[in-house]
């Protein structure tokens, strides 16, 4: 993008550049326009995204996991969530997870919106969905997880991933996304 | 760590490689045990925290910016935020952030919380304040910061918030940090 003289417009890309690439992500560096009009650099994870799950059973209980995260080397209580690969729809993957790492089926997926979890450093947009009529399955682990499954109330879930004391970001927004649903008039 | 056979324990790190380092983060793989005792790749972001504040005037309004996301291609509303370097402390960040793009000195600050917004690709812990007894100073921002500030009442920065059809989980994840303080009895 050029302004009326020709020049670059800020926020304009000049060139990207993919640093590392690996099964999960790219990480790349951008030469780009700054605010200013000067030129800069941005290093940044390029990530097609992520799908997360609020699961809400017939009796308003619903499913946390209790997810070991290595990069902050303590378990964390998550809604259930993957990451996308390019070309990959936000549905299904919110539906495989679901699957895989919960164990549960749904018959009635509703979307609830959409956030940047880390807006700095990723392209990466989150996406929520409530699932609803239920079934269990069996989970089915990836070499690398260590999850373990449990049903509660869901106030009480909110109480659980609002009280820790690290949080997890992505969950903690999905509450609010569920909350606006419901403040839209929905009912569960 | 091993167990008593000798055994490395899951998720001990075996080696931690920096691929790239730049002013803001470094970019890291480390080799590690998994889950079921194989040996993983981790590829991710080293950044040592960020400090995020809630800015609320004696009359109960608070103060969003507004502020370009290069990495999503718009600007999201959010609660002023910065990124740590090492060895800096979350409330000094928090105090220079809160002065560089918001343009406010504060008498008073309470600790809200903290979280991890982006716990599959980062070891960053995000550190939530809440910042009272406020006085108006100039805004001073970098070259490649795009920032407005605006003035509004706590319950509207809420509804924008939670409202935007992209959201920024961290400030989406303060809210609740905060809506958590005032639950245990505290008042603004």
């Amino acid at each position: 993008m050029t302004d009326a003289d020709g020049k670059p417009q800020p926020f304009a890309r000049l060139s990207r550049e993919v640093l590392v690439a690996n099964p999960w992500h790219r990480y790349c560096r951008d030469r780009y326009v700054q605010a200013d009009g000067s030129e800069g650099q941005y290093f940044y994870v390029d990530m097609a995204g992520s799908s997360a799950t609020i699961p809400v059973f017939a009796d308003g209980s619903t499913v946390l996991v209790h997810v070991h995260r290595y990069l902050l080397g303590c378990d964390l209580w998550e809604f259930p969530i993957g990451g996308m690969a390019p070309g990959e729809e936000p549905l299904a993957v919110a539906k495989k997870e679901l699957a895989e790492e919960a164990g549960l089926a749904a018959g009635e997926w509703t979307k609830l919106g959409a956030f940047a979890p880390y807006k700095g450093v990723s392209n990466e947009v989150t996406h929520f969905f409530l699932a609803r009529d239920l079934v269990e399955r069996a989970q089915h682990l990836e070499a690398s997880e260590r999850i373990t499954v449990h049903r509660m109330p869901l106030a009480e879930a909110r109480r659980v991933l609002v009280g820790q004391p690290l949080g997890d970001g992505q969950s903690m927004a999905g509450l609010l996304l569920l909350e606006r649903w419901l403040a839209e008039g929905n009912t569960l």
